[in-house]
């Protein structure tokens, strides 16, 4: 499988016009035989909006931006992953993620369950609920979003589960750089399985991103990795490189759950 | 506090040579103004012996060796973490690290929980005990052994515990630099925890180690690193950092533990 991600200037409050970057981006991830794109987190509305900005953006899951995202992953044949403000039925906002895939179909649906500092506090409702496996051209993969990868446990969780690749929109700032230069890779590595890093560059407020998006391999290695400037990164996976690794690396099998309660 | 870090080449076999070695060093880190060594895995007695070799040379938590050593701790006035082969009193033999303090006290001591491949299975019974906490100078220390700092699971367990400063000795091997220069700084960066990793440099039998050891800052910063040579490492470590640390990467506490039984 073909992976691009969409290393992103943020549009804060910009719906019509981030729906209309993702179509272009689409279209050239496809025309490039990419079966899937990532983009950041909070890409349709922006992150750093404000509490009552993103209330008023949030959607349903099915909501408009969703169909309208749905039709363009079924009229350019491939699957999107894009960070949004959802609006659950409960009447929250969560900081989500959705996986819809080229048909169209929506494959899942995940909401950040570690919220970054006041920022992510003043703007959401943090989920309860670790990502399901989801099933995507054979793969299977996990959602996090972006503080979420600090934390091992939440990877560890996907790769216990049976996640070979982990897809994780960021909106992630100066002075976080080490997060895109080592804890990425370690955590790919020790879970042996592929890992997307789709992060923002410039700025969006007084927040400065760190760009340094990535696609990295099961043995820690980085495939693609973005500098500081908008960019669309490319990378082939292979499901063969993931089993390959966990005969070489079996952490999954050694792990004493025995003393991890 | 200042931490040394013996980065030896392996004399396997000659228990009296390391203890020689073992003094050599201490003094030498003690006129640096080092508070503690520590050295690498299975020291005493190298660690890619043999079966035979291992139960033949393995002593007592409080056995020879360990007398030896306290009494060397005592005269230069220099904590030591140092490997060797343990003779249980159940009869199994272990692959376990000491802590002896200044004083000649024996700290702590812990047998490795998550052996490596057959290497170590053909040598060792394993570990069923996390290493407990260990005060030293006021500091939360603990303990871990090689593989076990390639599982996130481990070095949490330690920090979430109270841990500030994690101590690993290592027998670390080629193609495995990867855990040298990338998985111990997340370690420490997502623990906010200082680590130090004492590795072989050079061969023993068909292994060629790595190097590579160091000490790593709670912020994944390296403090100090060896190359592929024997050496003495050195760096200074503040408890004040730690403390730093976790008030800005407050990992331990916004971890969702009810997320992760």
């Amino acid at each position: 499988m073909r992976i691009a991600v969409f290393q992103a200037t943020p549009h804060p409050l910009d719906l019509p016009g981030n729906l209309q970057r993702l179509q272009q981006q689409a279209q050239r991830a496809a025309q490039s035989g990419a079966q899937l794109l990532v983009c950041p987190e909070m890409f349709l509305s922006g992150y750093n909006i404000g509490r009552e900005a993103v209330a008023r953006l949030a959607e349903a899951a099915d909501g408009a931006s969703a169909q309208a995202i749905a039709q363009l992953c079924h009229t350019q044949g491939i699957a999107v992953v894009y960070g949004y403000a959802e609006r659950g039925t409960d009447g929250q906002v969560y900081n989500s993620v959705q996986l819809i895939d080229a048909q169209g179909q929506r494959l899942g649906n995940y909401r950040k369950t570690h919220l970054f500092g006041e920022l992510d506090r003043q703007q959401f409702s943090a989920g309860d609920v670790p990502c399901p496996l989801i099933t995507l051209n054979g793969w299977k993969v996990g959602l996090l979003i972006c503080y979420d990868i600090e934390f091992p446990e939440n990877a560890r969780q996907l790769a216990l589960a049976g996640a070979e690749l982990i897809l994780v929109p960021t909106a992630n700032m100066a002075p976080y750089d080490f997060i895109c230069q080592v804890t990425v890779r370690a955590r790919a590595q020790e879970n042996q399985c592929y890992l997307v890093y789709a992060n923002y560059c410039g700025s969006e407020g007084e927040i400065a991103y760190c760009g340094q998006s990535s696609i990295i391999a099961p043995d820690g290695s980085v495939l693609a990795m973005g500098g500081q400037e908008a960019c669309q990164l490319l990378a082939d996976v292979e499901r063969e490189r993931v089993r390959e690794g966990r005969e070489a690396f079996p952490y999954l099998i050694d792990l004493r759950r025995d003393l991890h309660r």
